[in-house]
């Protein structure tokens, strides 16, 4: 494989007219090959024509023809090789330990979501049979089975050039769904948004499935994402990144004649609770585990620990004492991109010249471009409160310590959280009832509550949750991690007294998908 | 039970300051006692600050203590015996056996949701244990279930004043998923609004629950609707109505500092198709069944069959003309406002003016105030297509046939249609090939597609999906009739590596509710 700039418009590689982006190796500030020209409003508009083209015949594919075509892209993915790996290093300044990494997460997703077509679940059967002698009035035979909404729109996110990317969750989820997908390639890394783009171009031809199923386009500004969200035939679109970019994507969804959904996964500072009998009893472990998951990935994680909640005292005083000592001894790190290093250096400029925050410890400084150097801070509940600036998200690794008077500060505090991803909780035994005592809060803030661990690190699994409500999400009622993110794309259809023959496969008498369906009021064994 | 005129904050009886509404006997333009005062934003906001007080220990019941309520209401409903019926009938121009009916409706789905609650599907409960051991990483215990999303405000519909209003789906279904209500109730029937309201009221005292669970607000314009929606501790809306009034919620809901879902059912002129053989073999008995479905309670259903689509020929002649008799032999029927009969009677005048369309066949005219006359209108293919305005809901007995010149005029026909509820199709065996070739279409415009039948009556079961596409509803992802109505008010939250102790009941290792989980990727039995 090797890079062209192209765009890809189904199987056909089209060059851009917009302004060109460069990818940026962040480590070096030098700008890679090729150039990939921004999409044209016409281009949007022809890979949106191909998706919807594409639509009911890749609806309607089979269980086993859809969880096949999952596992082609990640074969085809892993087949790209170290071609894939340094140009993700290249274009992310990630190690390459942790883009092989993420090459693996992303090929598990895919062939997670293979298995979750497979076992037909998500269809969600549900069988009324008629009941033709029932009085006042008869029954009819009601059978309803999900289907999938239509072409979906993805923004690659920047921090996961793989994982949250081209063939990332939200694509994996799409697609497994039934919903062709554009993807909208995120600027950071065109490159490796080629390479992974060609590769579902090569898993579509390969499993013989309409070319308009997939789709990939650049552009430098909001142009292109908001011609693609604002197109009729997309129905439904999937985000991860800034607040300002969810929110703006959320406003054109909205503002279409016909409004769509927006699973935007936008801003969360991921509150840590450090309970007292915890405190005491290991401060310095906590301190360590802490400043490992603040610093780790230079901090550009969703769910990095960007908030620390404890009472004051000398507990709380040797954690911070210890953190202070860790943070110092942090390298630096190189960050993903100018732009994400600059905002960095913003959000850290503005907590140090704010009054009601103080400078607890600073990591090493870097040598080179665009290097990450840890911060923590220190505040008091009182000045939480009254501040709102100071629940902003720095996305990097910097986190606020805020130490409280009381256990009812602690809860006044949670309460003045915004929606968040996650929530942890470090407590020993004697702590359970303070922390029952919190939960109810935790529950209506956040997406994900975890004891005795740290929020990075999300696992793809049936029972995460990457979600939460606003600002965390657009949309609470979703995860866009797991395989309940497929969820997200599909609507419920009734088929009333449909004759056996025009039944979809899912819904006929003889339940040939086997599906354990409701019926009559009953789950099937 | 007599009527006060007040609104409910809880258990609390009080009265509006705000603009007085009284409730019209349509049939006769008298004004009905007592005056309702509408409810000041003060007292909007204390029944919201009343309802998040009740959140957190409401969405904590038990099921049973939970269905218990939902079957308890259902008994204080049906206690008020009479004196609901008569002010119910005196209030819509309804007849009576219709509004018995609708009491059973009402009651039948509070005691179906409390078997979805007892039965705890719903929680959609995910488990995936911890793998201590495995490489590269460790897996965390990880847990999801579903929680209620927040005090929901519902607004009463004006053609279901015991089904669709205030102890009607959207109300049942938002208690059952743990989430108090907040009322609004439609000035069209505010009488009965008070004696459900305050059978519900009583119901939440005999079962021991919060007071905020349940109130009850009313209101002559839309300061209070919006005031509600607007409020904080709101987290969802529950509406069905016009299209304006569920726009106008939507922004409402959007422009917030958090966004909170709008489930809007709104407009639908739910199109039934015809085909040939079909209209060949049973020509006057399609009629006869389309006209009963089109004039049935004056046509103020949501899935009243507002557009008849067919080849043009002698067979859609035939169909037409007896239509055309049928039509003329309807009755004037009470309908259920003088806001809705003006509303109709412009409508109906629009398409009699309008030059793409002709008058078929008119009903008979009635006596007395605010009678729908049933009306019938002819255009062809070409017309319908050019004229957006022609696809507009007239609310009330009026429908409009289109004749085609060909199958494919049939389907682009279909396609230019607007998101609908129901679509039907009329069908025998001959035409199964041209129903198939319609299907795919008819999926993405329609939540309900029905064969051989006709789209009003709406059963409360597990398989009905009402809802479909915008503008039929704001959220084509949902119903809100039938048991997954209660999937609208939940979001899921994971918890991850929780002590027994601190973990919720549906979550504990051992099952105790003995739900059907989704353990390690597989359904327990």
């Amino acid at each position: 494989m090797t890079l062209t700039g192209n765009l890809l418009i189904g199987q056909t590689p089209v060059t851009g007219s917009r302004e060109a982006i460069h990818a940026i190796d962040p480590a070096t500030g030098q700008a890679l090959e090729p150039a990939y020209l921004g999409g044209t409003g016409e281009q949007v508009a022809q890979a949106c024509a191909l998706a919807w083209a594409a639509f009911d015949a890749y609806r309607e594919t089979t269980l086993e023809q859809r969880a096949q075509f999952l596992e082609t892209i990640a074969t085809q993915v892993e087949a790209l090789g170290d071609t894939l790996i340094d140009r993700a290093v290249a274009e992310s300044g990630l190690p390459k330990a942790r883009i092989q990494g993420e090459r693996g997460r992303t090929c598990t997703q895919l062939r997670t979501f293979a298995r979750v077509v497979r076992a037909g679940e998500w269809l969600d059967v549900r069988v009324d049979n008629a009941q033709p002698d029932r009085q006042p009035l008869p029954r009819a035979d009601l059978r309803q089975r999900q289907v999938a909404l239509g072409p979906v729109a993805v923004f690659g996110a920047s921090n996961f050039p793989l994982a949250f990317s081209v063939a990332g969750g939200d694509t994996a989820s799409a697609l497994a769904a039934g919903c062709p997908v554009v993807v909208k390639a995120h600027s950071a890394h065109p490159g490796t948004s080629e390479l992974v783009g060609q590769a579902v171009a090569q898993a579509v031809k390969l499993c013989g499935l309409p070319a308009g199923v997939f789709s990939l386009l650049y552009g430098s500004g909001r142009e292109v994402g908001i011609a693609l969200v604002s197109d009729p035939r997309i129905k439904a679109v999937g985000f991860t990144g800034s607040r300002s970019g969810g929110i703006a994507l959320c406003q054109a969804a909205q503002a279409r004649p016909e409004p769509i959904p927006v699973y935007a996964e936008m801003s969360s500072i991921n509150p840590v609770f450090l309970f007292e009998a915890a405190l005491q009893a290991r401060g310095d472990a906590l301190a360590q585990g802490f400043v490992a998951s603040l610093t780790q990935g230079a901090g550009q994680f969703c769910t990095n620990p960007g908030l620390v909640i404890a009472r004051q005292g000398p507990a709380l005083q040797r954690f911070i004492d210890a953190a202070c000592k860790h943070v110092r001894q942090a390298t630096a790190q190189t960050m993903l991109t100018p732009g994400i290093f600059s905002a960095y250096q913003a959000g850290v400029g503005d907590l140090a010249e704010n009054a009601n925050a103080r400078v607890a410890a600073s990591g090493q400084a870097g040598q080179g471009p665009n290097q990450c150097q840890a911060q923590l801070f220190v505040t008091e509940a009182e000045a939480f409160l009254a501040d709102p600036t100071l629940q902003a998200e720095v996305f990097g690794a910097a986190s606020l310590v805020v130490a409280c008077a009381s256990d009812e500060q602690v809860r006044r505090v949670a309460e003045h959280l915004e929606g968040q991803l996650t929530a942890t909780l470090q407590l020993d035994d004697a702590d359970i009832d303070s922390a029952r005592a919190l939960l109810p809060t935790l529950e209506r803030k956040a997406g994900r509550i975890l004891v005795n661990g740290w929020p990075t690190g999300v696992e793809v699994c049936d029972a995460m949750v990457h979600g939460g409500p606003f600002p965390a999400t657009s949309d609470a009622r979703t995860t866009s991690v797991g395989t309940a993110a497929i969820l997200r794309f599909l609507r419920p259809v009734c088929y009333q007294d449909f004759p056996d023959a025009l039944l979809p496969q899912a819904l006929k008498h003889g339940n040939p998908l086997q599906l354990r369906r409701l019926l009559d009021g009953k789950r099937e064994g």
